[in-house]
């Protein structure tokens, strides 16, 4: 799975520790956003959420590792945007749950509240858990059929009440859509996979300019 | 403030909990969802989040303490639509931060999960901290500008990443929108209040009869 | 290593849940005390404390697996005696950093406050990090020495402050001591392994006439 | 109520948000330990955990609030001692019940591990609800009646397994009471108080002579 990790500023430096604890995994991990404090450009959750939301739209990433300070800034930034079912973890258990009963593309983890020594550890805890069950199995396995039902409908409806992402790269203020379409590799990073989506690319592209 | 009350099904044995942790409070608190496990007829997460997204956008309440078993599956639901801030609340810290960072309208509860004996308990402190603050008041106080400065921009992105409510009404698959539209005491209680949106009710009254 | 699992009343009913969780982890799992609520004779976490050291004192067995509603009843309780060091285990994380830290040989769980749905899987997790690396390794790693120092000092001054067991068992009051005694199976337990403490035995027996 | 704030080396930053969150509550606080980090004399959770004990079992204060970096240490440490039941207490929910049920005179707070922004804010949620209520009050109320036997019983017994506190300050080893008989201010602070156990006093400044 090819997944991207996406720090703002407030948690940035927790950046090491989200990759330490991804390591060995056996994923491809992409640093996408910040990578410590203090570091220019800034971007602030409200950034970090577009940028997992065209990550996940152009089909570049398969799973977004994103977060803030309390978890909660950066869950309802990324869940403007179509296409994104995210889940605030902050434990293993949250984690095991969350990928067998919502089978969710992205996370947003709670970064300084909470978060002190040997967070680190609780990070690779929660990573262990969050990988190693199939997404969408079930808790409990019964229950399997009613949660794949609420998941598919969830899916649809979340088309219903959204415009089409290229729309909204369009239409987006440029205090929003600038700093991620200008962040240093990130257009790079968005074509770097095989078979994503040239519109959104091109919108992407398009912001730069303007 | 008026506050919505909204259980889906697999946590409807809260409910109780819920009203007695919120009572006492000052608050004018409306019951719109299911009050116990079994009961008919049922509602899922689709259908608490979108029953909580018509009483916000219509201007009926002010706020709604949704969530379902994990707290993800709600909130999952709920910020599909427009109008919404929506935290996944387990602690009276989480609380406390919220209200003053993320000033937001809705939040998620984890029911079942880690929900054992006391938690009836948790659920009070949550709500005193909860209410206990002022919205977006900011956390440290001395970033209170910039957080509400991103709550601003976060409100201005939510009306061009979503299609209007109506519309979302108008074109919700039947079985999202009718079990919330012929739910008993729903359509009059979203009416209650003076000064709601009658273009939401309107639309809604019509998904009932088609 | 052999591990007593060992409940009290108030929370006998996890005890399937804690067996099922330390099931497959290669372990000699002896289950000491209430198998379900509502069982005959009951044990106070008074009671579960003694047996609990001493299954440890006598050398029965390596680790105890404790707790009670809270998990602070329990913990106050076998805490009273020499011979044990006992963690307060509430996630994975707790009980990983407990065994490298505190290298303790007892935990006391919190089996109703926070205990819901998936408290069993939760369990699992623990009782994983618990025993998956070296007790008393030290964490982080370069404070293995300071770390080890206390736990040494801590185990002279245990046997300072605390009378020597068979004195302690000889001298406690009748309704303390004689549920442990009599419990059905406990005297062969203690028994039933070769090296254990006799004078401990025969002081327990002694009670069990008196 | 007389209460005693005790910090050992690993957490001494902590101190000054420790008094902060008990700042207001109409309470005495004496700020017996570490006030912060890199400070000399340094004192381990062994001597906090006696320094704890003597200021308890001399009547010098009513309450003491220690701990360290997972809070085990400080626990295990002051839990040797007669006279001490001690709570491991990690959110509002696990003070308010502690208070209740188990009426104890310690708390061990976990001061590092999930110790991270806002941690100041949690502390004071903490002891807010710690001292909300009336000790051994019993939760659920129903309850009282056998909560007060088992900590009468725990009473009890502490007694009969423990070395009196003379003897034991007389028996442990130097490098534990030493660093706590020559602690800045701590002998003074002992004999502080009217009515406090003169016998404790004076064994104490025997052994900072030898």
């Amino acid at each position: 799975m090819r997944i991207a990790v996406i720090n703002e500023t407030s948690a940035a430096d927790r950046n090491a520790d989200i990759l330490a604890a991804l390591d060995g995994l056996g994923h491809d991990v992409v640093n996408a956003g910040m990578k410590k404090s203090g570091e220019k450009p800034e971007l602030s959750y409200i950034h970090t959420g577009l940028m997992a939301a065209v990550l996940l739209n152009a089909g570049t990433v398969d799973f977004v590792v994103g977060g803030c300070g309390t978890g909660q800034g950066f869950l309802n930034s990324v869940m403007q945007y179509p296409g994104v079912t995210c889940g605030h973890i902050l434990t293993p258990l949250d984690a095991w749950l969350f990928t067998q009963i919502n089978g969710g593309n992205c996370i947003s983890l709670m970064l300084n509240q909470g978060y002190g020594w040997a967070g680190e550890a609780n990070l690779k805890f929660i990573f262990e858990k969050l990988f190693c069950v199939q997404p969408g199995s079930g808790y409990p396995a019964h229950r399997k059929g009613p949660q794949r039902e609420s998941r598919e409908l969830l899916g649809r409806l979340n088309r219903i009440t959204h415009h089409e992402m290229t729309e909204i790269l369009t239409r987006l203020p440029g205090e929003v859509v600038s700093p991620v379409a200008a962040y240093p590799g990130l257009i790079k990073l968005v074509e770097s996979r095989p078979g994503i989506d040239r519109v959104i690319i091109s919108t992407l592209k398009n912001r730069l300019k303007g």
